[in-house]
């Protein structure tokens, strides 16, 4: 018999990764491409199909389904709507143009809830009803399980802490209009806004500012001992676990991962978010909530997730895989 | 045969209040108790059950369980654990002490958790599968309901909006210990410090400071159209705005419900409420989240909600009285 594989991808605003999984979560064929190469989501789905058809026969697997995890996207209408950081403006029936493509089964849902289910039928969550996943990246997703289930809310879009207003005077200016969400301090280009900041108020910025300019450079300054670099960490850390305790306050998750490109430098900035966190929850909530690195690969949990959402709908292996060692 | 009812009790701080529940939700006896009067949780207990099976037998019903709604109870220890508001001290297994003095099933939870389950059950929450009830009073509790289920969290104690930071410069102690929790500016006392700031900024204290001194006199002069009286309810409104903000970009729920003392004088703060929680949303969520009072009369909602919890479990009784019209 064929082994049956689902397909996972990550659709991301600059990269997108494909991959086909097992239904124990190993990732058996991996690619990616660059979303910016196709103007249109009709060729982008045209490549995507083409991709994963070929690998699967090579690979003499029988492909049953594909999941998605994209930015904004709504699991319960199977489009990506309205995303700021996609090319591809308006909204798009992304599920509709591959199933049409592939003729399978194909499920849908954002970035952040994919690395969420992910963690919990593949990372180290699979003992916990009650868990958030934090992406760190270009923004700041989130993934809420609440009693063993995802949370989508009404229309599918829960999840957005991202966007609570953590400063009320402040200056950063939001991706979606608004002043002072989160994700102006805890994400790439907040951790760059902090930095330059400190450089300033130190005085220092003619010397070191055109040196440093992302994310990644600031995390090498920062293994090297320069203090403003470390602080940027730091306030990146206090700013995450005050967010952080918004979402504990309200849903009492058993811990929280965090997942994403910044999630690589978590020793610079994780005692601060523990800190932080505890200052800003309950006395019965305190020192109660691990924050962890996820346990997936990085990058993998949302081609995961994604492939879990098809797994799981998929004729009871899936069920019994899981509860199954891996 | 004789017809089945089930207790709820609201305990409170102050008062207790008890009825008996029908399985379509209508209170066919109530009363109240002074909890003070109990300077111990036994002999509380001896009261409420000698009171609710005389009822019982009054009413010739058969009493078949009892639900608690109580502040800081636990649904998953069956316990009180440190309520602030309550005289009884450390934590007090209030569910085994009635089960020992009923000998019928007992349930608990907390009083907001009790509220949003009478809601869902015998209010207008019916149709909703996603919606937060939030309790006004002595402080601001909030039940949330996620994909048809009241949200726990890891330990039962999830729910907690009352206690998040809404102001991280505030000179407001909350009773937790924190400061600028939003339960400092949305509750009895926060409505009635925001008032006493508002008379002397406008150096009107001397005049006005021994005449208002709750929130009840503060709503009547609003009313009456003085100024600062209506200063004071459009700041809750516009605080209380800003906390739903952050649970409805977590939960993105179909409405939010009010109740509790409070709630009675919403039209008063329902505007502010209104334009805060729309200027701290993102976009997609703007205009598309309506908060009303509960539908329920003041002060029954936690009542039929702790009784819902028994009816919830009782021989699938409740499952058809719910779905058939009440």
């Amino acid at each position: 018999m064929t082994p049956k594989v689902v397909a996972g991808i990550d659709l991301g605003g600059t990269h997108t990764k494909l991959g086909l999984v097992s239904d124990r979560g190993h990732i058996l064929w991996r690619h990616q491409i660059a979303t910016t190469d196709f103007a249109e989501p009709q060729t982008f789905a045209d490549a995507v199909a083409a991709l994963l058809l070929q690998a699967a026969e090579r690979q003499q697997m029988q492909l049953v389904g594909l999941g998605i995890g994209a930015p904004n996207g709504n699991p319960l209408t199977g489009t990506i709507a309205f995303a700021p950081n996609l090319q591809w403006k308006g909204t798009i029936p992304m599920v509709a143009l591959l199933q049409e493509r592939l003729q399978l089964p194909v499920c849908l849902t954002n970035d952040a809830k994919a690395a969420a289910l992910g963690e919990k039928y593949f990372g180290a969550a699979a003992e916990f009803n009650d868990f958030i996943v934090i992406t760190l990246g270009t923004g700041l997703g989130s993934g809420i399980f609440s009693g063993g289930r995802l949370v989508y809310g009404h229309d599918g879009f829960a999840g957005e802490l991202g966007h609570v207003t953590i400063r009320h005077d402040s200056n950063r200016r939001c991706g979606c209009g608004r002043w002072g969400c989160l994700e102006t301090y805890v994400s790439n280009s907040g951790l760059l806004t902090t930095y330059q900041e400190i450089l300033q108020r130190l005085q220092l910025q003619e010397v070191h500012q055109s040196v440093h300019s992302d994310a990644a450079a600031i995390y090498q300054l920062a293994q090297t001992g320069f203090g403003p670099a470390q602080m940027a960490f730091e306030h990146f850390g206090n700013m995450l676990g005050e967010g952080l305790a918004l979402a504990v306050q309200l849903l009492r998750p058993a811990a929280v991962f965090l997942t994403g490109g910044l999630s690589q430098a978590s020793e610079l900035f994780l005692p601060a978010v523990m800190d932080s966190l505890h200052a800003h929850v309950l006395p019965i909530f305190q020192g109660k909530i691990p924050v962890t690195p996820s346990a997936l690969p990085p990058g993998d949990s949302a081609v995961l997730g994604a492939a879990s959402l098809v797994w799981q709908q998929h004729d009871g292996l899936f069920r019994s895989a899981v509860s199954a060692p891996v």
